[in-house]
């Protein structure tokens, strides 16, 4: 159970888990002062004797994935995922922390795709690239392996995508280069703190996502059109979103559009190419940022021979906090 | 000549000015190694020795509203209103400089007026407030006096415009309390340094101002509709202003509202309700931010017996710097 330890987790001796249906998994912890276990026991029962040994009598916990929660810490996200109990997209679940796209590479493909964020940095920025072949990103947490932390991946082969997995550890190659980009759902953190209303949270949908007609900057074999998320806003909400995420240039920063949509490419806003649309209302600007799903798009119009993305929506959730990325915040 | 001295300005023991035309001046100076000769003189004649006396011979200056600049400094402009060389408006003069909004009122007012202010930081940004009957404003210039310096003056009486004076010399009172409030040319600067281009400015006209249906906090006799000024920007334009404006909140942060007019109660947008109408590109959105002119047209629906107000786009130029007003960059 070597995936329990690490960073502030530690001393947990046996975790064993039992899917008892679709809704309800059983925990059997034994000797766990960790915080994680916080979380899954009562505050009596957290206090158990570090010699406590596994039982069975410990509570029910119920359904891992829908136990997580804005509150989970980061490596309870990961290790539900890990397990293969959470399998579900991770917006709004440990909403403090720093949830980032992957883009896993061959290293033949890697310098390339490494300039093109770096050319790039408003829709492709770059917070943390592997070794070849490690499934380890140590800057974003210490017990993390993108190989099984996700709760869903796609794979691709020459720019089609040939499955959606859970997990990696079957397909995993020792020259494979992950990339974690920075994530929107990082600054949504901080403009829903802010009391400003996101239409497609509120409503539970996917962030309606557009091509335009802004093009990247290439590098090598990658190239081709940014593109944005929509969030349809009031103007007092759109420019107090503008000055927050401003503050946040390592999550794509400011919007880079605002009103017409047409002037960025986009023939019908109500027909996006990624994620789901949302109404605009008669008193809403749609504003719109740069995204992740930018290099995605390039890496998978490059057809190379295999890659890996997370599926959208569906990320990696990093030990980093969202308020670290805040400008004059970082340690 | 007492008023050529203070500040940064001495050493000028006699000055001169004598108008030829409409559009011409000849100064007569001595003694005066001070940085305002240089803009007056070539370098060449700057460097008389420290004995001359006053001499016909100096070299006519240009007129001297025109003499000023961008780079004039900010005694520069006042001196010349003072004298009554300048009377023009001062958009685009001294640019490096803070232009302050004046409201000058009867001390019976004051309070209310300050607490007004106070209530309505947005659009009444106060920079400095006189004591009753003080001509001086010295937290903004040392060698200031609200009296003269200012180059066009409108005197009120119970709501009222009375006249349009060049100096207040001759009204003056012993009751009357100067406020000087945040103006949008220091934001302004802070756009066109950022290569934000201003269709007012570049069009040499007064920006565009409209009374909306955003409500002050009312104090006392003062109330009223928020007023703003408008000005189209493109939409990659718009958010990086949205940005720079954001760390001026002394001279009005950033705007108020973004897109549809109609939202906040401005009817027509090519009817001003003061200054002058520009046109709005198809891929422009007008941006609002609030102005200087509310508390001005707060005072006027006041009534009150007596005030006196700066002619709009007539500011005093103070000793301030618009990079002090930068949020983080306070002495």
């Amino acid at each position: 159970m070597s995936h329990w330890h690490g960073n502030r987790y530690s001393e947990i001796s046996v975790v064993l888990i039992e899917k008892i249906d679709n809704k309800r998994y059983k925990f059997f912890v034994g000797r766990c002062p960790g915080r994680l276990l916080t979380s899954v026991h009562s505050k009596k029962e957290t206090a158990m004797p570090e010699t406590a040994t596994a039982s069975p009598a410990l509570p029910i916990r119920p359904a891992a994935a829908s136990a997580l929660s804005a509150s989970s810490s980061a490596l309870d996200v990961r290790l539900a995922a890990r397990s293969g109990v959470f399998t579900g997209h991770t917006s709004g679940v440990a909403s403090a922390h720093v949830q980032v796209n992957l883009a896993i590479l061959p290293a033949a493909l890697a310098d390339d795709f490494l300039a093109f964020c770096e050319r790039n940095p408003i829709p492709c920025p770059l917070l943390a690239v592997s070794k070849p072949g490690s499934p380890a990103l140590p800057a974003l947490g210490l017990d993390l392996d993108v190989r099984s932390d996700v709760p869903r991946y796609h794979l691709w082969r020459y720019g089609e995508r040939v499955a959606e997995v859970n997990d990696l550890r079957a397909v995993w190659r020792d020259d494979l280069v992950t990339f974690a980009l920075g994530c929107s759902f990082s600054f949504e953190h901080a403009l829903l703190a802010a009391g400003i209303p996101l239409r497609h949270v509120s409503e539970g949908r996917n962030v309606a996502m557009y091509r335009t007609n802004i093009p990247t900057q290439p590098v090598g074999v990658f190239q081709g059109p940014t593109v944005v998320s929509m969030r349809p806003l009031k103007a007092a909400d759109a420019i107090r979103a503008i000055q927050i995420t401003a503050r946040t240039p390592q999550v794509h920063g400011a919007p880079i559009h605002i009103g017409d949509p047409a002037l960025i490419g986009i023939a019908d806003i109500g027909q996006p190419d990624y994620g789901e649309a949302v109404d605009i209302h008669a008193d809403e600007l749609p504003v719109f940022w740069a995204c992740g799903v930018t290099p995605q798009a390039a890496i998978v119009a490059a057809r190379p021979e295999f890659c890996i993305t997370h599926a959208p929506g569906y990320m990696l959730v990093t030990d980093k906090l969202n308020s670290e990325l805040l400008l004059g915040a970082q340690a």
